[in-house]
């Protein structure tokens, strides 16, 4: 084809081009139950549901060997496909994960990472059942897929929020971005003054959101203790906004989040203002903070009330209300989905 | 650490990196069956036994995007896994699909790739539930899961084969990896003389059996029909020895192949002498065909007698007798075991 009509990939942005290549696909087989859409897929096995979700991490897009220790790395790896079978209200029990290596990497290298995956493994109780090991020409490539389960009748999709339910989020926000700009701001440094050792202990809460997340396993457990079903969950991967988004999309809902209620830890706040940026939007839009964004029905308050880790920032209303932000100044705005796009100008 | 230390990932080669890295592995979760070593992991869900596989393939490692079409390739990266899942005598119902593009794609470039997954899934009856697009800075990788079923009973390991048993394959060996020669001196040949448009009508079989490639799910079919269960059965993606070195090394015994009768297309033998190739080499060695080789016991010689695309080849032997090759000339030599080790040197 000419180049004239060539369509770029990065006009479509990434959910746009994974629709665009998948909204045609049907499910034709009787244990597929949930495809393409959500956190992850659901496939039926008698009573028991199976939840697999899957990432890829590239070096270069998703990370940098300058600053991110393999072992952490691989830790992550792990966590943030956890974080998506969690999102269901699932458990997971089993990973896969295949790497494509450049000969750069020794072995003492690849243990580093195994190391981190083996970590993650342990503390999150999962097994690490299969994978594959290949070269590449250039670079790391991790792909995990995550295997989990839950009984049908506890399993949340990002499809069930209605009006008046309370929309919560499980921990501060902003904070992984405000890591992720550090590091980038060192390793910067560190390539003009290549003798400067970075002093980053005071950040350490910062950098460890970004470069060692966690999933929120024990939100879902409280969940259980609690007897609470959210209506509709989403783990906060590409940014607040961008997943009130999602939720409210599924749904066919509107949403109204008061910017005074996103938790913003201190640290991240006085972070943002020194790199001059809105900590309000480093926590709406900075995305990587494997936080879980929930909706549950207005009958639950009590509960959630007691419950560790919940903090309220808003509600859903009727789609024609639109997705709005209540600032701390008095006013109202739409929302502007601002996530994690890659593959924009790439 | 120092240079003189490090150690190369090349110097242990696919198999070794994969058993040095998860050789301290243990499964924990009670649903984890099987794990790593063998074609698929087996998670146990009550009856029903979920059996998952998974590979990456890389552009320049895997496969050549100057020669693979990528309606092909979409198709060959959810054959080669499926293919994955009938070796374990189960049936695959889903796929996840991962994808780490260049921006040097387009998207009617990604819609191809697409149209030979959707492909491949109509023709096995397998749904695309899954998956994460990406960016790379380099080149194309993909990256496939696919999870299967089979009753507990059912399932066939790579361990279970015993003195005694027939080995068989499903179909003729070497054409696959003779159709790669043929696509490499092709682009040899366009590289050096860029005008020469290649005439490849002539070796549609083998480039068939390299570029699209299908899953033995039939033969699977087969022994349902036949009611035959094989003892131990793996399929041949790195070339027959190197496979019948796994079923001897999972099972604990030793192997007797009859040169004679491994089936080499006719086709494929007339190209090799052309390459000044020795057939059976590229057999045993050539990989990328995706038949199944199996083991069965020999009081089933009358089942398979009658099963269409079964080829028996030798026998099982007790561990202390080998691993041997008898030649059409009489001989018999210890096989070498000189399978895809895309790490080796690169």
């Amino acid at each position: 084809m000419s180049e004239e009509e060539r369509k770029d990939i990065g006009d479509l942005g990434e959910f746009g081009l994974i629709n665009h290549l998948t909204n045609d696909i049907k499910l034709t087989q009787p244990s597929s139950m949930v495809g393409i859409g959500d956190d992850a897929a659901i496939i039926k096995n008698g009573d028991l549901m199976t939840v697999v979700s899957t990432d890829m991490m590239v070096e270069g897009i998703h990370f940098s060997l300058v600053y991110s220790p393999l072992k952490h790395l691989g830790y992550k790896a792990i966590v943030t496909n956890l974080s998506d079978i969690y999102a269901m209200n699932a458990v997971p029990h089993q990973v896969t994960v295949s790497l494509a290596i450049s000969n750069r990497f020794s072995i003492a290298a690849l243990e580093e990472l195994y190391e981190g995956i083996k970590r993650a493994c342990e503390l999150y109780k999962v097994d690490l059942i299969g994978g594959d090991t290949t070269s590449s020409n250039k670079g790391l490539i991790i792909s995990v897929t995550a295997i989990g389960s839950a009984k049908q009748e506890d399993l949340v999709f990002r499809s069930g929020a209605k009006p008046g339910d309370i929309m919560c989020v499980s921990g501060d926000l902003g904070a992984a971005y405000l890591g992720l700009q550090i590091l980038e701001r060192e390793r910067q440094l560190y390539e003009s003054h290549p003798g400067v050792q970075p002093d980053l202990d005071q950040q350490k809460y910062l950098i460890g959101r970004q470069l060692k997340p966690e999933a929120r396993g024990d939100v879902i457990k409280n969940f259980q203790k609690f007897n609470l079903k959210p209506t509709a969950m989403i783990d906060i991967s590409d940014g607040l906004s961008s997943e009130v988004f999602h939720i409210c999309h599924s749904s066919g809902v509107g949403a109204f989040v008061e910017e005074g209620k996103v938790p913003i830890h201190p640290e991240a706040e006085q972070m943002a203002l020194k790199f001059q940026l809105d900590p309000i939007t480093c926590a709406l839009s900075g995305g990587e903070d494997y936080e879980l964004l929930f909706t549950v029905d207005e009958s639950e308050l009590e509960k959630i009330r007691f419950m560790p880790d919940v903090f309220i920032i808003g509600d859903i209303v009727d789609k024609k209300d639109g997705i709005t932000l209540h600032t701390t100044g008095g006013n109202i705005h739409p929302l502007k989905a601002q996530g994690w796009e890659h593959l924009k100008g790439k």
